[in-house]
């Protein structure tokens, strides 16, 4: 790619493509699309395109590749790892999916639909609710995170364990080429062993293989039945076995376990409105489970309860609360789901994406909080998220009192050194956050040269002038 | 590639790096190596060669491609469209994998397994039993089918329904790349979005891109509750209304839904040793159903029984007949699994495998009848599958009494009829058995020239000089 400037000749020829109204220049109409929520990565483009078709996409697509200009797909600007942020020097564009926003067709009883890139997860959730359907992939973002987005990066959530990632998800995939073409690749079936899994490839690739505008996804059943509870422990091992316990009795029926730390309740707690501690004393560890139940063949009441019971006769369990009602389970969830943004009120927070093979989750922590101390004295770390998928967010509050910025200025020295603990593990650097601006380096640390040849031999391959969001993953 | 002849000095240099007794060139001791167990297909080669380590796999590909010499990886030497059979030029070399059978590694609690890819599908299913767990891909040939064949293809079977194919087994690779480097990939993490999936592109390339030389499975726990019937039905559109119920009932308790016509169920009782019929009047089809409980805590007796008592309310079933204990359920399964093996017994077979959305079942059986009837008046279909997953084997015997050699040259026009009513339905011309020799052209007709483009594009990046399993999928 060079980083030459783009006319202003080439910019009426892309704007031309989505109409006036969808080319955004001015500054004021640009700044949402130009910064991430945590203002942690900021760009600058000549021009934000907002196509309204994929055809459209393909036009601006192809143009580029002919002019060799750098396109930076983007979808609700929820990504935490700059992905879908232009470089500051202002020679990308930005290619916004938000106006692809039809929900195609949906095919209830066969259990698929076929939704474009810019329709949100939330709305995604709904259009299969609406038609007696579940489309499980959810994460706290999910008002704004979209579809293309969500695969484009291999989002996970909180729906992972029992459904898998949104990798898992897709059946098929429409997406445009670099050089314009589009892969009508939208199948809607389970077995089709027909050459290279085209699809697993532009999933997770972060935008640098192609543009995917339209995906067809899978439905499940609604579960006709579901049980919530939090659990008091004493220790991540506690945790750990319990959670082989559920695994065990519950099987499939295990739709989530969720960990997290005292503090990260207790800053949930004082900044968070809405939030209320389900216990009456404070515990050192805490898990979220939730089973659910398919359908009336399988269901089985209380069957939460007696794996409580189990857990609570080996020794496990401190206290457990089960959500009596609906209300009270939604209520569990939210103080789960509120941990990442209470951080804010206690002032600057490093963050982790990790995982780890599940049994190492408890000495992971025990030894990442000796880095935590080594590396900034005082800090508080705030361990939470994906147990059951040994997926950690392993967040760092700044000391209290400290300078916010000063302790940000060590998140490199920090995460480079928990990195390094995670991958003595045998863990990963990027459990569902991805790659994009902030771990491109990391990566290049921690992947194998096989590999980064194998990875740079395929975008070659795909994407020979570059032009897909350049800069990021690669 | 070349067609060139390879030298013998070369030969004795491939000889060199496994030791002379792994480097079969008798006529005799190849003879297993180059003819697939239909004789559908046969080869020549001048050598095969029996690696017993990575490394050896790595030195003979470094010097295959040094030499720019074809190779053919090959497994258990049971796939079904000719992707392990040398070219009948004999210039190509048989890379037999099948001395690589260790299981490096069993972690029963964190649920994963390293094995070699010589380990057969039977020897990994004993070794994850062994340690408490269920390896699930299981399919007729498990007893010969290899890990890494599996792999290569993505093989399928009856437990798909439940567990996914070879692919949504597989946590992580061993693989050795072209040139010879070897791709160090065997991660056991349920999460990990660092980089394009090279996983899953490996996986299902036929060994075009790559020789898989070990793999991380998952393992899951071995259910403590089975319960197998067989369900006697008047259609296949009664079929569809059992499978949506059970579907809706059983949820992931639902481990297998296989379907097939009386036919199929004749030729097995006629032509199969130790095959009983679960009826004693004859019905038009038939589905196998088996349901599993994972653990102590979901577990329902009778969950089956009252599956079939909804769908004989409804009218959907003729008759049913419920496995009372371990044997019945056995004696069920190998009822089933002999279909393919029994139709030997009728003379010539003309086999395809397919898939299409589940609900477009119905019609594609009633068209498919059609198109036989046109091309092969009196031929006599003999359709079987995993219905679940949209999967059936549309198998056709020759007509009674009519020359078998004759029949048999109808495949191609019977063939393209099919597929081309596949196509239509939306359905794919391989669901499990891959392209290999015999699909290479139906690909060809099938794959929009974009995809194609995308997969010569990527064959081309990993493999420049074309010397993995050429002449086979692209």
């Amino acid at each position: 790619m060079s980083s030459k400037i783009i006319s202003p000749e080439l910019i009426s020829r892309f704007a031309e493509i989505v109409g006036p109204a969808n080319a955004l220049t001015r500054a004021e109409d640009q700044a949402p699309y130009l910064r991430e929520w945590r203002d942690r990565y900021t760009g600058k483009t000549p021009v934000v395109l907002r196509p309204g078709t994929t055809d459209e996409v393909s036009r601006i697509l192809a143009l580029a590749n002919d002019e060799a200009v750098g396109v930076v797909p983007q979808g609700g600007n929820t990504g935490l790892v700059g992905g879908q942020i232009p470089s500051p020097e202002g020679n990308q564009i930005v290619l916004s999916l938000a106006r692809l926003k039809k929900v195609r067709d949906i095919d209830a009883p066969g259990g698929t639909m076929i939704v474009e890139a810019g329709v949100t997860l939330a709305e995604a959730q709904a259009a299969a609710e609406g038609a007696g359907r579940l489309f499980p992939l959810s994460l706290a973002s999910e008002g704004s995170a979209m579809i293309g987005g969500a695969l484009a990066t291999n989002a996970g959530g909180t729906a992972v364990l029992a459904y898998g990632n949104a990798r898992n998800l897709a059946l098929g995939l429409e997406a445009v080429l670099a050089d314009g073409r589009v892969w009508h690749g939208l199948r809607r079936l389970k077995k089709d062993n027909t050459g290279y899994d085209l699809r697993d490839l532009l999933i997770g690739s972060e935008g640098t293989l192609g543009v995917i505008t339209a995906a067809s996804l899978k439905l499940f059943p609604i579960p006709a039945e579901r049980e919530t509870a939090i659990v008091a422990l004493e220790s991540p091992a506690a945790a750990l076995r319990l959670f082989r316990i559920a695994e065990a009795d519950a099987g499939s029926s295990l739709t989530a376990f969720e960990l997290w730390a005292h503090r990260a309740q207790e800053f949930a707690l004082r900044y968070m409105p809405n939030t209320r501690d389900p216990f009456i004393d404070a515990h050192p560890w805490y898990v979220l489970i939730e089973l659910s139940h398919g359908g009336t063949g399988t269901q089985t009441a209380n069957a939460l309860e007696s794996l409580l019971m189990v857990g609570h006769a080996q020794g496990l369990v401190r206290d457990a609360a089960l959500a009596r009602s609906l209300q009270q389970a939604q209520d569990f969830w939210r103080l789960r789901e509120t941990f990442s943004e209470a951080q804010k009120g206690a002032g600057g927070s490093i963050k982790h994406d990790i995982s780890v093979p599940i049994a190492r989750i408890p000495e992971f922590l025990a030894r990442a909080a000796e880095v935590v101390e080594r590396i900034a004295p005082g800090a508080r770390p705030v361990p939470f998220g994906h147990f059951g998928d040994g997926n950690l967010h392993y967040n760092v509050s700044q000391p209290e009192g400290a300078d916010k910025a000063q302790f940000l200025s060590l998140w490199e020295p920090m995460s480079d050194a928990i990195f390094e603990l995670v991958s003595e593990l045998g863990g990963s650097i990027s459990a569902e956050h991805g790659i994009g601006q902030m771990k491109r380096d990391a990566l290049r640390l921690y992947k194998s040269p096989v590999e980064l040849d194998m990875m740079r031999a395929i975008k070659q391959a795909l994407d020979p002038k570059g032009i897909l969001n350049p800069g990021k993953l690669l």
